[in-house]
């Protein structure tokens, strides 16, 4: 009973020039954690601002890269969406099992073709938040195909399309995911162009809450720095709230859809 | 801006026998801080369950032997008061320098002399809670003489006495403590009699909380598990209400008087 625990200090400091001996016991709180993955070609640096800020809420961040994303990579040609998702389950399990992460307070944030990855995750592991920027979409039988040989023409007039949700493996899993989503969209964003964005939103439908936000005159890869600050504001703000609202309810925060609606068509329905 | 932060932990981790690279971003979220001050001949083993319960409830804690308590010790027949508070305020300050714990959130929880100590370290040094189990009195003007030296009849009449407040250095630095104050009385203290406990309950003019316990049947020492046991559940409640309570509202808990009367004299008048 009387013993030192795992993972307590032992420490020694000085009182007058006298030796004193004590040990430090760590609080024993458990945090939310939280994983970043980057888009195709990146890497995890373009997720350290983020975390940092995230971390300061009181989150356990994870940034990581996922294997033959650099176009330097030997594997970058080889690489598939099969491999990358291992990339993911793999550090959310680091993240998960680390002693002070809470596991049932695990959240995602990601972009392209990281949140589409990401969106598939909610249907293998617990998830809680789910923050996906420019979520990609990809046809479901070309799983095995090295990401790098997907025909992007052929991409295109997919992401061009209205999807039923059960036809695609990252919208049926967002049909399912019970936490909390933000999508952000890139208004001027050629590679995922805004019917892809109106797919995600349709297939959220058992969400506990969805936040959608647009990044105005932002591009895919938010070239310019205030497009990237301002990626970091809704992120943050999001993440306050989803985090702290949980701290300070004991539980999740209360449902609520908050949608901005587009003019062109209504809040929930798929163009 | 993009560059991992000191105290960063770069981490190697698998994924289908491939290494991922990744960094973990601990949540920078401070705890309060803990400090136990044992008895005099004792030591900080006495503290190690009591401080593991207070971890568990957020706060980075430490235990620490004050030098010359063991009787085994070369210092035993020399060490002063001077000294033993000289070591806990250096405890103090290894505490409170951890940039984990939150400087402003700093308890203390003592014994016996120990806890005559610690009532005087909250005129030195800021303290938000303070915890006093058996706490002892001494005479000012003995203060350079060694602990082991002292009169102990001398003492037990001291100690039967009632003090006014400003003759007696603990006692004095109690009035000033804006803090929450716990007092633990054992029933049946032959060191530390019921007129000391008095005397202290009547000094805390100022606090913002004030908590009185008897142990029922309890000696000085807690010889029996029970008494342990009791010690340590009023202890660790009191400790849930303050620190959790201060979480919730994002300051102090709100100011309150609970004491128990004692059927001899009114709550706050000393006898």
């Amino acid at each position: 009973l009387n013993r030192v625990a795992t993972g307590d200090e032992i420490v020694k400091f000085d009182a007058d020039g006298r030796q004193l001996s004590g040990t430090l016991i760590a609080p024993a709180i458990k945090a939310p954690g939280v994983s970043f993955v980057h888009g195709w070609g990146g890497n995890q640096e373009q997720y350290f601002t983020r975390a940092a800020e995230i971390a300061a809420l009181g989150c356990m961040c994870l940034t990581f890269d996922l294997r033959g994303n650099e176009p330097s990579d030997p594997e970058h040609e080889t690489v598939t969406r099969e491999h990358n998702l291992r990339d993911i389950i793999a550090a959310y399990e680091l993240l998960s099992s680390r002693p002070n992460v809470d596991r049932s307070a695990i959240g995602v944030v990601a972009s392209s073709y990281g949140a589409y990855l990401a969106a598939i995750v909610t249907s293998l592991r617990p998830v809680k938040w789910l923050a996906l920027r420019a979520p990609a979409l990809y046809k479901d039988e070309d799983w095995e195909i090295p990401k790098q040989q997907l025909k992007s023409e052929e991409l295109a007039a997919y992401r061009r399309s209205s999807l039923s949700t059960p036809e695609n493996r990252a919208l049926a899993a967002c049909a399912k995911f019970e936490g909390d989503a933000l999508i952000v969209e890139c208004e001027r964003d050629d590679v995922v162009p805004h019917p892809v964005i109106t797919n995600y939103r349709a297939a959220f439908e058992s969400v506990n809450s969805l936040t959608y936000r647009i990044l105005k005159g932002a591009d895919h890869r938010l070239s310019e720095d205030r497009w990237q600050q301002a990626y970091t504001s809704i992120l943050v703000n999001w993440a306050t709230e989803m985090v702290v609202g949980a701290r300070e309810s004991g539980s999740t925060p209360r449902a609520h859809t908050r949608l901005r609606p587009s003019p062109q068509r209504g809040p929930s329905t798929p163009a």
